[in-house]
């Protein structure tokens, strides 16, 4: 069950905590930037829906029955869409994200800002902390990239997101960036999510590489228990038994997740597949099923970047696959740049 | 290396052959219905394509790197489009495929037909035999289903499929139906694979739930390298620790397939999900990704249904899905029905 | 709910039929070469049980809440134990069979058998039907190869056995072979389940690739509920995302099938791993963990062999195999060879 | 390849970098608590092994072909066996750590240690803080339970590990317990593996639900190259299809680590299975699989327990299961307890 309170006074506050309590439930309280939530943890807490409604200072009350209380589209019939600087993501848009798989140098961030912005992109992508399979690999450029960022957009106008990793790099992160985002190897990186869930940007939550759908909705449950309702999900590939491509691109997450949770999902067809081939075909299938977004990895020199050099659009590619994504996109009434 | 043979004589024939053994390889006559083709197997084949193009009875040779020789792209570069009745699969058509799970009996049967001729329906399925987990769950109404199947298509004019089960129902099914179809559990049950290989009727073949793309190519290649080189491809959901639907879509497939192979490859959204409420999502998904058709179960009273109660579309839901698929079909320049 | 029946007259088992029908349950008549059984299907059918245990011909009814009901503990308490030759698995016996991948020609198949007698090996495998991913690969020798195994057991008085793959085939092999094999990738081939099913010789049934426990189970209860109660099952390694061996070796498929069935379980090193470096090592674990035999491939020049070349053992390495797997069968008090 | 260090001179050490760089290698300095190694990244720098042997400075230089360097078996052929307090793992010794999934209470814990002692427990597990799906579930005690674990190290002489999520807990949980533990879900949780790799204390390092081996020794390789070389890695079960048990455990990871690295590798029997039935039969087959050591879960009252209440061992339980599995380790030459 979820109270959502209204102009609550703390008398009236603590009044609804004593009640839960006294009927045997555990109260979990959101201090949400705009509202205030308290979720009602325990069995058979909907028996009592009608004696809270009635409460002073309670605003609505739901019953929820998943075990992801504020993600669950009983809490929130309505999709939720989220707007990072200009771009939206839910409500007939498809938000597009776009940029280099890591900051390796100003000139290389900058040169592929500028070529993306006459494509009409808006929101800019490139990691800074890079979490590689190797401790010999390059490990990312760290904060001094959060300067190189900040160029982009103060030249191009564009908002910015970046990957932490790290507990200790998100305050200093989230004050310069619009957008959060966790990878899909800190999924269940809990201490991690509820840092992100203090801040008050939006946070893209990347699916663990062998994370169900539950599990995926109660990390972003961790998010938004701590206040931060701004979470956009996103589907980057499952591990299988398929060896074919990197991982199996798991389609049927994005409707899932819509039956499931108001939240909005995007897709990531780079990291979902490894393979360049597979970028466009997959993309297409993802707006078809119902995606909010696509984040898309673009380098100006593909082959000299020091981290997935295989699997990045040029510039010039990337403006013939949006062309080619935009019937899609349009047959589903929805709207790309 | 697969060496394409023109209007040969016997004895060239057997020249070629003895050149191939001579050279350290084995060859593999396949006698197809319009051609004779030899699968040269060995490492190194290569080497000596130019000497075996210029003997005398050889149309063409081609090198092909894959295990799976006739089904690979390097064979064939134009992707193949195969005819089952009016209906096409490949070459911009979308092939419909539908009808119930199973054949329950005549009326149930006749009635669905009867729903889905007005809505365009060219080509009915449904099954006489039915794999079941359990024995004592309903195992298809068996050969009689034939004649109310020959029924279907006298009435109302559509082509009709039906799985093949068992290597000695081949035949008789194979000289009723249009269209043979080979279910998951079967894709590697090579005696039938070989059986249905020696008819003339095109085949479905179904993935297998932890089949790799490589090893489905490998089971059509089993039909094809028998002479029968009407295969048509059909994702059905694989196997993975998700549990939110009954098996996990591979949308991926559908591209991969494409690149490696020039068979066509269509959807079966029922098997894939188990979930009435992902059909139309995925199926969009699969058009959009570049699937060569859709088989989707229909039933007259799908909660009557003996099998596959919950997944079937009545026909009216049905007509409302084919409106909904149209404008992806559209937006991949595609027909469907 | 299962009905065992004593001698009972016709027209009994037609009154005992009769009142399955009348309580709205559908019966299963099971014909087995001692006892004949009836598997009542539907539900609630326990509530009855009373009723049917004082019908005359009843000598016992057992409830069974487990969609197999022949294959589970609950229709028999006791542990099955099956003879193959002089061959005993189960009941504090742990059986080994061994033997090379195929039955190549008369003198490997020979030469091994020989090579194998005074290690005092009693139970003889060699396939003579090879289930090859490629149509190109080796088949297997064919029926010739009965004779090959006859000789087998005539000079070096072993049981033989052998995989069997196409329904046609099973009557012929089961007249001369001792035991059945069915392969991992014919675990859902219903009809081969029945015909082997029909005969009087024990069958090894392999877990399908990808097949769940009870999947198995239900795969066993295909071959019990046609009369055959002898089967004996064998895991031989599931499909998962690690790619170091060719198989993830399921030993806790072991425990979980004695605790959910009577029936012995095996274990086949050879297919689960795919690698001679870990053959030994998960063979101890299988024993530790409760396995009720192995099957182990031996052959007399692994090099040559014309399948499975890198992980057959010879006979010398075998040797000194089973002398390092004796502590550990007798560490859990059991006896091999 | 890997260099070792002898008593160099700062000259010696930089007159070796240089010369890395100068061939096109990139160094890694892995300033341990005894020796320095340098691991050297790069194509063929194997060709150069004989010119680096001869430089002053150096004591040994190793060619290694896995991508982890230190944790590989090419460059350490001995098995490494690590002692925490008085128990050791490795070198014929089966280190047994025991003790309850989570302290919640002085109470709880110290009468689970004081039960624990007299079975010869010398080592104690229990965590402080618990990564849990959801948000609304016991978190843990938190760094107050570091004195509670401290009392049972004073008051019963065990060793006291737990397992540390937060990168800022690291240091002050390092300073008081004597070995620290790395969960599943943070298995690639790369800044915080930097972070263990910086402490003296050994490090248990679980593998991802996910993982391959590689990730797995690639994630240990994290520790070893901050000069942490006491990593004891530990199975606990892999996500698959199978839904009998929590997760499949993978007891043939046990031997695979062993043939590629010289680290200890132990068995959690409690999280790979979820089950209290299979908890002694997997023990066993990790022991005669090659085990270095077991991790138990064991409760003074399971049924109360806050978290994993159904797969806890009373400490009465724990008692015979160390009977039963102590023949196993006879069996393979080792001693338990």
């Amino acid at each position: 069950m979820i109270i959502v309170l209204g102009k609550a006074s703390e008398k009236q506050v603590q009044q609804i905590l004593d009640k839960i309590k006294e009927k045997g439930f555990k109260p979990h309280v959101i201090q949400g930037s705009q509202k205030t939530v308290i979720a009602v943890i325990g069995n058979n807490a909907a028996a009592f829906i009608e004696e809270f409604r009635q409460m002073p200072g309670v605003e609505s009350v739901a019953q929820v029955s998943a075990a992801f209380k504020l993600a669950s589209k009983e809490t929130h019939h309505e999709k939720t869409s989220i707007k990072v600087g200009s771009e939206v993501f839910g409500k007939g848009n498809i938000g597009i994200i776009a940029g280099p798989c890591g900051v390796e140098s100003e000139e290389q961030t900058l040169n592929t800002a500028k070529a993306l912005q006459p494509l009409g992109v808006k929101f800019f992508r490139a990691s800074i902390f890079k979490p590689r399979t190797s401790p010999y690999d390059f490990q990312g450029i760290g904060l001094k990239g959060l300067e190189i960022l900040e160029k982009v957009r103060s030249q191009y106008g564009m908002a910015i997101e970046t990957e932490v990793m790290d507990v200790r790099d998100v305050k200093p992160v989230s004050e310069v960036v619009d957008c959060l985002r966790i990878g899909a190897r800190n999924m269940q990186n809990f201490d991690l999510l509820k840092e992100v869930g203090r801040q008050e940007k939006p946070v893209i939550l990347k699916r663990g590489l062998s994370a169900t759908i539950k599990e995926w909705l109660m990390a972003a449950e961790y998010i938004l228990s701590e206040g931060n309702n701004k979470v956009i999900l996103c589907e980057r590939g499952i591990r299988t038994f398929e060896t074919e491509a990197r991982n199996t691109a798991d389609i049927s997450a994005i409707p899932l997740v819509h039956l499931m949770s108001h939240l909005p999902v995007i897709f990531d067809p780079n990291h979902s597949t490894g393979r360049k081939d597979l970028i466009l075909p997959l993309s297409k299938a993802a707006i078809a099923a119902g995606a909010d977004g696509l984040l898309v990895e673009v380098h100006e020199h593909p082959e000299k970047a020091l981290s997935d050099a295989k699997q990045q659009f040029t510039p010039k590619e990337f403006a013939q696959f949006l062309q080619e994504i935009r019937p899609i996109a349009k047959a589903v009434g929805k709207t790309i740049i």
